[in-house]
Protein backbone atom coordinates (compact mmCIF):
# COMPACT_ATOMS: atom_id res chain seq x y z
CA UNK A 1 0.00 0.00 0.00
CA UNK A 2 2.74 2.36 0.96
CA UNK A 3 4.35 1.61 -2.46
CA UNK A 4 0.88 2.36 -4.23
CA UNK A 5 0.91 5.38 -2.58
CA UNK A 6 4.27 6.55 -3.50
CA UNK A 7 4.01 5.32 -6.97
CA UNK A 8 1.16 8.20 -7.09
CA UNK A 9 3.25 10.54 -4.90
CA UNK A 10 6.54 10.68 -7.20
CA UNK A 11 6.65 11.79 -10.87
CA UNK A 12 6.67 8.82 -13.33
CA UNK A 13 10.72 8.93 -14.04
CA UNK A 14 11.58 9.26 -10.62
CA UNK A 15 9.51 6.74 -9.65
CA UNK A 16 10.83 4.05 -12.92
CA UNK A 17 15.14 5.63 -11.44
CA UNK A 18 13.99 4.15 -7.72
CA UNK A 19 12.21 1.26 -8.95
CA UNK A 20 15.95 0.23 -11.23
CA UNK A 21 17.86 1.50 -8.60
CA UNK A 22 16.50 -0.96 -5.72
CA UNK A 23 17.21 -4.30 -8.13
CA UNK A 24 20.95 -3.37 -7.33
CA UNK A 25 22.12 -5.40 -4.62
CA UNK A 26 21.95 -4.74 -1.08
CA UNK A 27 19.75 -1.51 -2.27
CA UNK A 28 16.65 -1.38 -0.53
CA UNK A 29 13.56 1.09 -1.25
CA UNK A 30 15.00 3.72 1.14
CA UNK A 31 18.11 3.30 -0.13
CA UNK A 32 17.30 3.73 -3.94
CA UNK A 33 15.16 7.01 -3.04
CA UNK A 34 18.00 8.79 -1.18
CA UNK A 35 20.32 7.80 -4.56
CA UNK A 36 17.44 8.57 -6.74
CA UNK A 37 17.24 12.49 -5.23
CA UNK A 38 21.15 12.80 -5.44
CA UNK A 39 20.83 11.86 -8.74
CA UNK A 40 17.96 14.76 -9.27
CA UNK A 41 20.54 17.18 -7.02
CA UNK A 42 23.42 16.13 -8.65
CA UNK A 43 24.92 18.14 -11.99
CA UNK A 44 23.70 17.05 -15.32
CA UNK A 45 26.89 16.34 -16.36
CA UNK A 46 28.13 13.81 -13.01
CA UNK A 47 24.54 11.94 -14.07
CA UNK A 48 25.16 12.23 -16.98
CA UNK A 49 28.89 10.28 -16.59
CA UNK A 50 26.57 7.76 -14.46
CA UNK A 51 24.05 6.65 -17.01
CA UNK A 52 27.38 6.58 -19.34
CA UNK A 53 29.44 4.19 -17.17
CA UNK A 54 26.62 1.35 -17.02
CA UNK A 55 26.26 1.86 -20.70
CA UNK A 56 29.82 1.80 -21.57
CA UNK A 57 30.48 -1.20 -19.02
CA UNK A 58 27.99 -3.29 -20.74
CA UNK A 59 29.40 -2.28 -24.42
CA UNK A 60 33.43 -2.19 -23.99
CA UNK A 61 33.87 -5.11 -21.22
CA UNK A 62 33.62 -8.66 -22.12
CA UNK A 63 34.63 -12.02 -20.92
CA UNK A 64 38.49 -13.19 -21.83
CA UNK A 65 38.15 -16.31 -24.22
CA UNK A 66 40.87 -18.47 -22.64
CA UNK A 67 40.70 -17.50 -19.04
CA UNK A 68 36.80 -15.76 -18.60
CA UNK A 69 38.07 -12.94 -16.28
CA UNK A 70 36.62 -9.95 -17.09
CA UNK A 71 38.56 -7.79 -19.57
CA UNK A 72 38.39 -4.65 -22.30
CA UNK A 73 40.79 -6.49 -24.87
CA UNK A 74 40.60 -10.03 -25.37
CA UNK A 75 42.45 -12.15 -24.32
CA UNK A 76 43.05 -10.20 -21.09
CA UNK A 77 46.12 -8.33 -19.79
CA UNK A 78 47.06 -11.50 -17.71
CA UNK A 79 46.75 -13.63 -20.42
CA UNK A 80 49.04 -12.41 -22.89
CA UNK A 81 51.63 -11.21 -20.38
CA UNK A 82 54.75 -12.38 -20.67
CA UNK A 83 56.08 -12.03 -17.34
CA UNK A 84 53.38 -14.59 -15.75
CA UNK A 85 54.24 -18.07 -15.61
CA UNK A 86 51.53 -19.82 -17.99
CA UNK A 87 52.47 -23.07 -15.97
CA UNK A 88 50.63 -22.38 -13.30
CA UNK A 89 46.34 -21.79 -13.07
CA UNK A 90 44.75 -20.34 -10.68
CA UNK A 91 40.84 -21.54 -10.36
CA UNK A 92 38.57 -19.17 -8.79
CA UNK A 93 34.66 -19.02 -8.82
CA UNK A 94 34.39 -15.19 -10.59
CA UNK A 95 36.10 -12.43 -11.82
CA UNK A 96 36.55 -10.49 -8.28
CA UNK A 97 38.49 -13.35 -7.01
CA UNK A 98 40.98 -12.86 -9.20
CA UNK A 99 40.77 -9.35 -8.40
CA UNK A 100 41.20 -9.84 -4.52
CA UNK A 101 43.97 -11.87 -5.61
CA UNK A 102 45.92 -9.79 -7.63
CA UNK A 103 45.94 -6.70 -5.28
CA UNK A 104 47.94 -9.43 -2.92
CA UNK A 105 50.62 -9.20 -5.52
CA UNK A 106 51.77 -12.82 -4.53
CA UNK A 107 50.49 -14.60 -6.99
CA UNK A 108 52.67 -14.60 -10.99
CA UNK A 109 51.01 -17.43 -12.81
CA UNK A 110 47.69 -16.82 -14.95
CA UNK A 111 43.95 -17.85 -13.73
CA UNK A 112 40.56 -19.47 -14.83
CA UNK A 113 37.70 -17.82 -13.67
CA UNK A 114 34.63 -20.75 -13.42
CA UNK A 115 32.13 -18.22 -13.25
CA UNK A 116 30.63 -19.96 -10.26
CA UNK A 117 30.33 -23.39 -8.42
CA UNK A 118 28.52 -26.65 -8.87
CA UNK A 119 25.23 -26.45 -7.03
CA UNK A 120 22.92 -28.97 -8.40
CA UNK A 121 20.31 -27.88 -6.07
CA UNK A 122 20.22 -24.41 -7.58
CA UNK A 123 20.59 -26.20 -11.34
CA UNK A 124 24.58 -24.97 -11.37
CA UNK A 125 25.78 -27.60 -13.10
CA UNK A 126 28.82 -28.53 -15.03
CA UNK A 127 28.15 -27.08 -18.77
CA UNK A 128 27.09 -23.67 -16.71
CA UNK A 129 30.89 -23.10 -15.69
CA UNK A 130 33.64 -22.75 -17.77
CA UNK A 131 35.02 -26.10 -16.68
CA UNK A 132 35.17 -27.73 -20.01
CA UNK A 133 37.20 -24.74 -21.23
CA UNK A 134 39.50 -25.23 -18.25
CA UNK A 135 39.52 -29.20 -19.71
CA UNK A 136 40.89 -27.85 -22.78
CA UNK A 137 43.42 -25.36 -22.01
CA UNK A 138 44.92 -28.17 -19.86
CA UNK A 139 44.69 -31.28 -22.72
CA UNK A 140 46.00 -28.57 -25.65
CA UNK A 141 48.61 -26.92 -24.50
CA UNK A 142 47.64 -24.41 -28.28
CA UNK A 143 44.41 -23.32 -26.25
CA UNK A 144 46.63 -21.91 -23.26
CA UNK A 145 48.00 -18.40 -22.78
CA UNK A 146 50.73 -18.16 -25.27
CA UNK A 147 50.55 -22.42 -26.05
CA UNK A 148 52.44 -23.44 -22.60
CA UNK A 149 51.75 -26.53 -20.83
CA UNK A 150 49.93 -26.32 -17.42
CA UNK A 151 51.90 -28.09 -14.54
CA UNK A 152 50.17 -26.54 -11.86
CA UNK A 153 46.88 -25.72 -11.02
CA UNK A 154 45.83 -24.15 -7.42
CA UNK A 155 42.55 -24.52 -6.28
CA UNK A 156 40.97 -21.38 -5.56
CA UNK A 157 37.44 -21.95 -4.60
CA UNK A 158 35.69 -20.70 -1.34
CA UNK A 159 35.98 -22.77 1.38
CA UNK A 160 32.53 -23.29 1.96
CA UNK A 161 30.19 -26.72 1.15
CA UNK A 162 29.52 -25.25 -2.57
CA UNK A 163 33.14 -24.43 -3.01
CA UNK A 164 34.87 -27.77 -1.45
CA UNK A 165 32.39 -29.74 -3.68
CA UNK A 166 33.28 -28.13 -6.60
CA UNK A 167 37.12 -28.48 -6.13
CA UNK A 168 36.70 -32.23 -5.36
CA UNK A 169 35.18 -33.01 -8.38
CA UNK A 170 37.90 -30.89 -10.32
CA UNK A 171 40.90 -32.30 -8.42
CA UNK A 172 39.59 -35.79 -9.42
CA UNK A 173 39.32 -34.64 -12.95
CA UNK A 174 42.39 -32.81 -12.69
CA UNK A 175 44.91 -35.38 -11.31
CA UNK A 176 43.59 -38.17 -14.37
CA UNK A 177 45.05 -35.12 -16.64
CA UNK A 178 48.79 -35.56 -15.25
CA UNK A 179 48.59 -31.96 -13.40
CA UNK A 180 49.80 -31.33 -9.72
CA UNK A 181 46.75 -29.95 -8.14
CA UNK A 182 46.83 -27.78 -4.61
CA UNK A 183 44.54 -25.13 -3.10
CA UNK A 184 45.08 -22.41 -1.72
CA UNK A 185 45.80 -22.79 2.36
CA UNK A 186 43.21 -22.94 4.86
CA UNK A 187 43.89 -21.92 8.59
CA UNK A 188 43.87 -18.58 11.01
CA UNK A 189 43.12 -15.23 9.22
CA UNK A 190 45.67 -13.06 9.71
CA UNK A 191 44.89 -10.49 12.08
CA UNK A 192 42.09 -12.37 13.76
CA UNK A 193 42.01 -13.72 17.19
CA UNK A 194 42.00 -17.53 18.45
CA UNK A 195 39.66 -17.36 20.99
CA UNK A 196 37.11 -15.88 18.32
CA UNK A 197 37.82 -18.46 15.90
CA UNK A 198 35.31 -21.14 15.14
CA UNK A 199 35.82 -24.70 15.19
CA UNK A 200 36.20 -25.28 11.85
CA UNK A 201 38.75 -22.67 11.57
CA UNK A 202 40.50 -23.71 14.25
CA UNK A 203 40.36 -27.49 12.72
CA UNK A 204 41.50 -26.51 9.43
CA UNK A 205 44.83 -24.75 11.45
CA UNK A 206 45.39 -27.84 13.20
CA UNK A 207 45.29 -30.10 10.24
CA UNK A 208 47.43 -27.75 8.23
CA UNK A 209 50.05 -26.74 10.39
CA UNK A 210 53.20 -25.31 8.87
CA UNK A 211 56.86 -26.24 9.96
CA UNK A 212 58.92 -22.98 11.20
CA UNK A 213 61.95 -22.26 9.46
CA UNK A 214 64.59 -22.61 11.87
CA UNK A 215 65.88 -19.10 11.61
CA UNK A 216 62.64 -17.57 12.65
CA UNK B 1 47.65 1.99 -2.51
CA UNK B 2 44.73 -0.62 -2.06
CA UNK B 3 42.85 1.66 -4.73
CA UNK B 4 45.75 2.30 -6.89
CA UNK B 5 46.16 -1.55 -6.95
CA UNK B 6 42.77 -2.15 -8.13
CA UNK B 7 43.16 0.69 -11.06
CA UNK B 8 45.45 -1.57 -12.29
CA UNK B 9 43.56 -5.21 -11.94
CA UNK B 10 40.24 -3.83 -13.59
CA UNK B 11 39.30 -3.07 -16.80
CA UNK B 12 39.36 0.86 -17.40
CA UNK B 13 35.46 0.88 -17.77
CA UNK B 14 34.89 -1.26 -14.83
CA UNK B 15 37.19 1.03 -12.94
CA UNK B 16 34.65 4.18 -13.61
CA UNK B 17 31.69 2.51 -13.08
CA UNK B 18 32.89 1.99 -9.56
CA UNK B 19 34.17 5.08 -9.38
CA UNK B 20 30.83 6.99 -10.16
CA UNK B 21 28.62 4.40 -8.23
CA UNK B 22 30.74 5.05 -5.28
CA UNK B 23 30.03 8.83 -5.62
CA UNK B 24 26.22 7.86 -4.40
CA UNK B 25 24.97 8.79 -1.22
CA UNK B 26 25.93 6.12 1.79
CA UNK B 27 27.74 3.67 -1.14
CA UNK B 28 31.21 2.53 -0.37
CA UNK B 29 33.74 1.17 -2.64
CA UNK B 30 33.19 -2.61 -1.66
CA UNK B 31 29.05 -1.68 -2.24
CA UNK B 32 29.79 0.32 -5.50
CA UNK B 33 32.34 -2.97 -6.66
CA UNK B 34 29.48 -5.22 -6.14
CA UNK B 35 26.93 -3.07 -7.81
CA UNK B 36 29.20 -2.63 -10.52
CA UNK B 37 29.32 -6.57 -10.77
CA UNK B 38 25.90 -6.58 -10.82
CA UNK B 39 25.76 -5.05 -13.56
CA UNK B 40 28.22 -6.61 -15.50
CA UNK B 41 26.28 -9.89 -14.65
CA UNK B 42 23.05 -8.54 -15.60
CA UNK B 43 21.04 -8.86 -18.44
CA UNK B 44 21.99 -5.83 -21.08
CA UNK B 45 18.29 -4.70 -21.45
CA UNK B 46 18.58 -4.21 -17.56
CA UNK B 47 21.67 -2.31 -17.33
CA UNK B 48 20.63 -0.32 -20.01
CA UNK B 49 16.80 0.34 -18.39
CA UNK B 50 19.03 1.79 -15.25
CA UNK B 51 21.15 3.71 -17.78
CA UNK B 52 18.25 5.30 -19.19
CA UNK B 53 16.11 6.06 -16.27
CA UNK B 54 18.97 7.61 -14.66
CA UNK B 55 19.84 10.10 -17.90
CA UNK B 56 15.28 10.34 -18.39
CA UNK B 57 15.08 11.60 -14.39
CA UNK B 58 17.29 14.23 -15.38
CA UNK B 59 15.36 15.21 -18.96
CA UNK B 60 12.20 14.87 -17.84
CA UNK B 61 12.03 16.08 -14.26
CA UNK B 62 11.91 20.09 -13.24
CA UNK B 63 11.24 22.03 -10.19
CA UNK B 64 7.12 23.11 -10.03
CA UNK B 65 7.54 26.86 -10.95
CA UNK B 66 4.95 27.45 -8.11
CA UNK B 67 5.71 25.18 -5.39
CA UNK B 68 8.75 23.83 -6.52
CA UNK B 69 8.94 20.28 -5.44
CA UNK B 70 9.87 18.01 -8.35
CA UNK B 71 7.48 17.36 -11.05
CA UNK B 72 7.30 16.51 -14.65
CA UNK B 73 4.20 18.76 -15.57
CA UNK B 74 4.55 22.49 -14.89
CA UNK B 75 2.91 23.62 -12.85
CA UNK B 76 2.92 19.75 -10.91
CA UNK B 77 -0.25 18.05 -10.03
CA UNK B 78 -1.04 19.14 -6.57
CA UNK B 79 -0.83 22.86 -7.40
CA UNK B 80 -3.03 22.47 -10.37
CA UNK B 81 -5.71 20.22 -8.75
CA UNK B 82 -8.81 21.98 -8.46
CA UNK B 83 -9.61 19.70 -5.35
CA UNK B 84 -6.59 20.92 -3.22
CA UNK B 85 -7.34 23.85 -0.96
CA UNK B 86 -4.62 26.40 -2.43
CA UNK B 87 -5.35 28.90 0.65
CA UNK B 88 -3.61 26.41 2.79
CA UNK B 89 -0.11 26.58 2.01
CA UNK B 90 2.75 23.85 4.22
CA UNK B 91 6.19 24.70 3.92
CA UNK B 92 8.48 21.62 3.63
CA UNK B 93 12.28 21.68 2.78
CA UNK B 94 12.66 19.00 0.52
CA UNK B 95 10.45 17.62 -2.51
CA UNK B 96 11.05 14.18 -0.14
CA UNK B 97 9.18 15.81 2.58
CA UNK B 98 5.86 16.57 0.87
CA UNK B 99 6.47 12.80 -0.95
CA UNK B 100 6.05 11.54 3.05
CA UNK B 101 3.62 13.89 4.11
CA UNK B 102 1.29 13.12 0.71
CA UNK B 103 1.34 9.33 2.29
CA UNK B 104 -0.33 10.33 5.09
CA UNK B 105 -3.09 11.04 2.70
CA UNK B 106 -4.18 13.68 5.90
CA UNK B 107 -3.37 17.24 3.78
CA UNK B 108 -5.36 18.82 1.25
CA UNK B 109 -4.01 22.15 1.11
CA UNK B 110 -0.71 22.82 -1.39
CA UNK B 111 2.54 22.73 -0.57
CA UNK B 112 6.04 24.82 -0.94
CA UNK B 113 9.20 23.20 -0.96
CA UNK B 114 11.89 25.67 0.29
CA UNK B 115 14.73 23.59 -1.12
CA UNK B 116 16.76 23.34 1.83
CA UNK B 117 16.75 25.68 5.29
CA UNK B 118 18.91 28.33 6.20
CA UNK B 119 22.07 27.50 7.58
CA UNK B 120 24.40 30.97 7.24
CA UNK B 121 27.57 28.46 9.16
CA UNK B 122 27.71 26.22 5.58
CA UNK B 123 27.01 29.54 3.44
CA UNK B 124 22.79 28.66 2.62
CA UNK B 125 21.14 32.02 2.55
CA UNK B 126 17.60 33.42 1.54
CA UNK B 127 18.66 33.60 -1.62
CA UNK B 128 19.53 29.86 -1.97
CA UNK B 129 16.27 28.83 -1.03
CA UNK B 130 12.33 29.96 -2.45
CA UNK B 131 11.84 32.44 0.18
CA UNK B 132 11.20 34.92 -2.41
CA UNK B 133 9.18 32.86 -4.48
CA UNK B 134 7.25 32.10 -1.21
CA UNK B 135 6.66 35.78 -0.13
CA UNK B 136 5.44 36.45 -3.67
CA UNK B 137 2.84 33.64 -3.60
CA UNK B 138 1.27 35.03 -1.01
CA UNK B 139 1.67 39.14 -1.66
CA UNK B 140 0.34 38.54 -5.07
CA UNK B 141 -2.57 35.94 -5.14
CA UNK B 142 -2.02 35.49 -8.96
CA UNK B 143 1.39 33.65 -8.27
CA UNK B 144 -0.32 31.04 -6.07
CA UNK B 145 -2.13 27.69 -7.81
CA UNK B 146 -5.06 28.96 -9.18
CA UNK B 147 -5.36 32.90 -8.34
CA UNK B 148 -6.54 31.89 -5.00
CA UNK B 149 -5.46 34.22 -1.71
CA UNK B 150 -2.72 32.34 0.96
CA UNK B 151 -4.93 32.38 4.54
CA UNK B 152 -2.78 29.95 6.21
CA UNK B 153 0.72 28.69 6.30
CA UNK B 154 2.22 25.38 8.13
CA UNK B 155 5.44 25.36 8.91
CA UNK B 156 6.70 21.57 8.19
CA UNK B 157 10.77 22.38 8.50
CA UNK B 158 12.97 19.44 10.10
CA UNK B 159 12.32 19.80 14.67
CA UNK B 160 16.30 20.54 14.85
CA UNK B 161 18.30 23.74 15.10
CA UNK B 162 18.31 24.75 11.06
CA UNK B 163 14.76 23.99 10.88
CA UNK B 164 13.56 25.83 13.61
CA UNK B 165 15.27 28.98 13.14
CA UNK B 166 13.99 28.90 9.29
CA UNK B 167 11.06 28.53 10.86
CA UNK B 168 11.29 31.47 13.72
CA UNK B 169 12.78 33.87 10.68
CA UNK B 170 9.76 32.48 8.30
CA UNK B 171 6.80 32.88 10.72
CA UNK B 172 8.57 36.55 11.87
CA UNK B 173 8.01 37.79 7.63
CA UNK B 174 4.60 35.55 7.20
CA UNK B 175 2.51 37.00 10.12
CA UNK B 176 4.04 40.60 8.70
CA UNK B 177 2.28 39.60 5.65
CA UNK B 178 -1.41 38.92 7.64
CA UNK B 179 -0.62 35.34 7.32
CA UNK B 180 -1.72 32.63 10.08
CA UNK B 181 0.89 30.40 10.68
CA UNK B 182 1.10 27.28 12.60
CA UNK B 183 3.23 24.16 12.38
CA UNK B 184 3.26 20.73 12.60
CA UNK B 185 2.54 19.40 15.78
CA UNK B 186 5.84 18.12 18.19
CA UNK B 187 5.35 15.53 20.74
CA UNK B 188 5.91 11.30 21.46
CA UNK B 189 6.40 9.32 17.77
CA UNK B 190 3.30 6.91 17.84
CA UNK B 191 4.54 3.33 18.67
CA UNK B 192 7.43 4.59 20.72
CA UNK B 193 8.32 3.65 24.64
CA UNK B 194 7.92 7.12 27.08
CA UNK B 195 11.14 5.67 29.12
CA UNK B 196 13.36 5.89 26.02
CA UNK B 197 12.08 9.56 24.31
CA UNK B 198 14.52 11.93 25.10
CA UNK B 199 14.31 14.77 27.03
CA UNK B 200 13.66 17.71 23.93
CA UNK B 201 10.64 15.05 22.75
CA UNK B 202 9.41 15.04 26.47
CA UNK B 203 9.24 18.47 27.29
CA UNK B 204 7.53 18.79 23.85
CA UNK B 205 5.08 16.35 24.59
CA UNK B 206 4.45 18.37 27.98
CA UNK B 207 4.43 21.56 26.34
CA UNK B 208 2.46 20.71 23.45
CA UNK B 209 -0.66 18.59 25.59
CA UNK B 210 -3.70 18.18 24.14
CA UNK B 211 -7.18 18.16 25.45
CA UNK B 212 -8.64 15.08 25.22
CA UNK B 213 -12.22 15.12 23.98
CA UNK B 214 -14.96 13.96 26.40
CA UNK B 215 -16.54 11.04 24.44
CA UNK B 216 -12.98 9.12 24.53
Amino acid sequence: MSSEATSQAYPEPVNRLIEELSRLPGIGRRSAERMAFFILKAERDDAMRLSKAIADVKDAVRCCSICSTLTDVDPCRICTNPQRDASTVLIVEQARDLISLEQTGMYRGVYHVLTGRLDPLSGVEEHDLTIQQLFERIDDAAQNCRGEQVREVILGLNPNLEGDSTALYLSDELRKRGVTVSRLARGLPSGSQLEYASRAVLADAIMGRQPVPDDQ
